[in-house]
């Protein structure tokens, strides 16, 4: 039985085990300031091609998201997201037990754009409305669709005349990294907004992310509040340690470029006879449309999460492709499917 | 040069690398419902002999005491704690940052007792106070002080005759579990408290504590709040299998016990050749006076912190010993002492 | 120039005054614990048939909304409202101020139902999702709509058998109370809530609110959540004296009762002459549509808020009537209207 | 019988009762933007010569305090006060319910100094604890002592030295203004403030303090968290109308001058016949000692607090003078003191 219900089933990339084995004995400071963390931050300085950011590691995406967004919020300062936003759908309310509203937005595809947030700043423009202050967004969004290199700088220029500071989650950024047609490199992701994280747990690692400030208003003394929250490792080591190996080589886009094209491969195959997609999904995540006897046919082998109810009979499943999928599953579940459509 | 500044410098102990290499490529469920965490807690339910606990696995100690301590109380009511408790003293404001005020007892010994709270509850008594509600105590304390049995049960008793809930910080449990004279067990303290973490970060693990609530005031929902503010990890196996191999047959009682064997032969040879302390500490930390020679001779192949400082020439400096702390050099370290004030 | 912006644009009634004047000397207890505020609240068990309700009089509603709100729920718990309740759009955010999210459901009407609570009920039934507690609803409406007797009941019921807790913002309760249609009495109020407030502000005095609790839910301590939200007057007398005055004789709904009927006799008279209005709206708004020119020419004599642009040549307007308008100027305006349209 | 209790046990001078009547059916704008509001801004700006300074209207003091001192912190940033401070004793976590640490300082006095905050920033200096940011005083402090201009000169000056905010509570600030010794003018109390309130609750107002802020710290968007925190009267005119009435012709000194000159003719006349004092008390609070045969005596005809028992047959009372209090009560209490003690 193998699962496609997501991509942190597995520990971590072998990489990074051999890192945090090797590593093990050595006696390093405390609190984030061991030299692995370090070297992991001048990595990422130099992946961003920018020297003045500031880097911090924090164990999971909703520790980070309502780090970046309440430390850079007044009391009477609010976030705009996409209504399917995370911080709007799957973090209980973290971003409110911070104090501050999130604003949210109807959008179909869970993206931002200057068309989006304009008629917002007009609606939320006096003192009994909170004051939209920070813009939220994901790069995959929770529906799997990306921004391109255009979009993000035209959405960007949009919040700095208008100032709106642009924060972007990056939970499986990498792979949206992978996608030729987004045209985007990290050093664009950071050009283009004021604060962004790129996600480890999704991406080979035990667990960790890495928050990248370039804006000011996110920097001054945000130590004080990592403490603050909880999110202070004492051996800050073992995600600086997994960082260090995921930035090493280019082994994070490696990972990641592994799991895109297993899930379009799937894609392509499946499309090939005749199964109807949800949407195009160009990173990780796919979600074909099968009958219910053929779901229940693929749960004897396979184990994944049905995405949506489209009638009596058909329902859309999500699949999820990770740095630990192997091609060999993937081609057993598309002939499993072919012999069922008896097209084998 | 060997550090005993703290015990976290290292990885992890062994046996818990290997269970992390072991089980990999095992595909589990998120957050926290794996069978590597659900076979902990059955683990722990054991350990304090009681199947009605609710226990809940958070990545670091300040984060564990802020979500304990917030969702038992309501906008009005407190938290005690002494002067020096940890949460008073080094979480940046973490439990007040949750909307809650810390009522600090004076206490040269960093405990607490019915005749230190007494006085709270006469003078916190009325509208326009806060409400003592939580008490905090740690165990062993800031101070490296412990508190025994007897102790422990007579302020709970006194805790439930006021209607206090006892929380109990055990950042180092393990450590207070090894001194004979405490007369303790986990089970003992399952049973004389409301609520208790042990530390996994302290003593081996490379991150995580066990949350353990006895008092349904903490159980209801609780998983929600840990979402809420970001403590539920993704791959949440990570502390399942550490805590999962830390059970078994006893290893945490293990390395406890192998660093305070260390710290107290150290401290009793010490003494031996005339060198005071700052108090007689049972644990795993102790705290000898040299001179400021002597302090920078021995700099020069150990690394520690200044405790505090007596006078102009001497300071008291502190020595922490771990699980990783090897006799060797311990013994160098004796020797050292030994030859620079001339006895060998 | 008289204004019909709103119904706090004067002072006090008469009586209330007088009241003021007349107890000015006596010298009384501080916050809330003198003999008119005590006087006042008896009179209100009194409205309401029901000794075991608790009372407690504040200065305006949203520091009434967000006390009600924050004292009954726990950290994940969350508030669910009409999207254009007042707590989700004029109130800058004080309910997520206090760490709670408020869920909000689209609706043309403002008004809540089984109907449309009961998709949240399935939406948010996870724990990675706020979990809706309370239920806010306000009768009259931010849109003027208000409740039936049936209406608030069946609400009342589902919310119970859902372990949801109503609350009512009756910041103009007074005036729905006089629409005979809705059949409804302080009693029912008191019935079919849990908690509830109604309000003076809009009703003749110079500030308070007086807010009733029947469920023990918000009852316990909530005398401290005054105090620690600065919402504890030194001279509480100052709004038990109003509430005093107001429930003598029925006074509230008497100044309720001017303020409707001129709104409904300018309703109806302008209706005569072919007016149209954006909702048939019985309590004391109402939103006349009116072309550019005839509204440049009202403005001469009257003031009023736009409500809304119809189009390019037409508005739709507000005009508030209260406890202090008179009548004459009622008869003015129609006059005025009726010159203008050329039927007198 | 006279109550001595304090100085908000009747409701306003009559002038300002007056003001209120006579402006009841003037048609004003609403939260804050009245005409009166508007001209009572105008006249505190000209009482410290500065027309930079940004005024609110708030209706008590604990509301006041909470909302000034959230409203200029970061998330960890923390308040420094006095052990005795209001915030720090009488306002329920008010300050700790918006997130914020207070950093007491143990004073026997009450007051602040360079001396007493120092030390603080020595300790308070790491990201493990909370940074000190404000500095909270009262003036008169809650002891009844008082700053002189020197004083707070010193310490404004260290404060902005150390990059803090100093707020000044003024809840009684005009009897502290009406000490010749203290050489303080409100002139004064801006220029070395960055922030301070001056009561009309406890000098002769129905409710209602002022709050001033010179540095831009505190003011943007201010309007925003008052209506946040539901301090934003819909009829603020109610006070502007009475800050209106108190600064034309220096009202408010004259009503503080009043009750301070009582309490100083009382302390003289019972210090003659030797009755000693807790402290040598300034302002319109005065601590005398009494046996307890004499408290019971007095009882009969007088009404105040007991303030501390010294021992079993002694206790020093409270006496608190007000704008309202009659000299004539103020003899009959000395003359039957004396009678009592049998000196006439």
């Amino acid at each position: 039985m193998y699962s496609f219900k997501d991509d942190y089933s597995e520990g971590a990339h072998q990489k990074i085990l051999q890192a945090l084995v090797k590593t093990n004995f050595e006696q390093e400071d405390g609190y984030g300031m061991d030299s692995h963390s370090l070297r992991a931050i001048k990595l990422i300085k130099e992946s961003v091609d920018d020297e003045s950011v500031d880097v911090h590691f924090i164990s999971g995406g909703t520790q980070t998201n309502l780090l970046a967004i309440s430390c850079c919020l007044k009391p009477h300062e609010a976030c705009v997201s996409a209504k399917t936003g995370h911080i709007a759908t799957h973090e209980t309310g973290a971003i409110e037990a911070t104090g501050h509203k999130i604003i949210t937005i109807d959008n179909l595809e869970g993206k931002l754009s200057e068309e989006a947030i304009k008629p917002i700043l007009n609606q939320y423009n006096f003192e009994y409305s909170v004051k939209p202050r920070a813009v939220y967004i994901s790069n995959p969004t929770e529906l799997g669709t990306i921004y391109t290199k255009d979009e993000l700088k035209s959405l960007y220029e949009f919040c700095k005349r208008n100032d709106l500071l642009l924060y972007l989650d990056g939970a499986r950024l990498s792979s949206a990294l992978t996608v030729k047609e987004a045209n985007l490199t990290l050093k664009d992701i950071n050009k283009y907004t004021d604060a962004f994280f790129f996600g480890g747990t999704k991406n080979g690692a035990l667990l960790g992310e890495a928050l990248i400030f370039s804006n000011e208003a996110f920097k001054t003394d945000f130590r004080y509040m990592l403490k603050q929250r909880g999110a202070m490792l004492a051996k800050g080591r073992i995600i600086g340690i997994q960082f260090e190996t995921l930035l090493e080589n280019g082994l994070y886009l490696e990972l990641a470029n592994h799991a895109r094209k297993l899930a379009q491969k799937m894609q392509k195959e499946l499309k090939k006879i005749g199964i109807e997609f949800l949407i195009e999904a160009p990173t990780n995540q796919i979600f074909p449309l099968f009958s219910n006897e053929i779901i229940n046919e693929l749960k004897k082998d396979f184990d994944f999460h049905i995405w949506s109810i489209l009638d009596s009979g058909n329902s859309y499943i999500r699949l999820v492709f990770s740095w630990a999928t192997e091609e060999k599953v993937v081609d057993e579940f598309i002939d499993k499917v072919k012999k069922i459509k008896g097209v084998i």
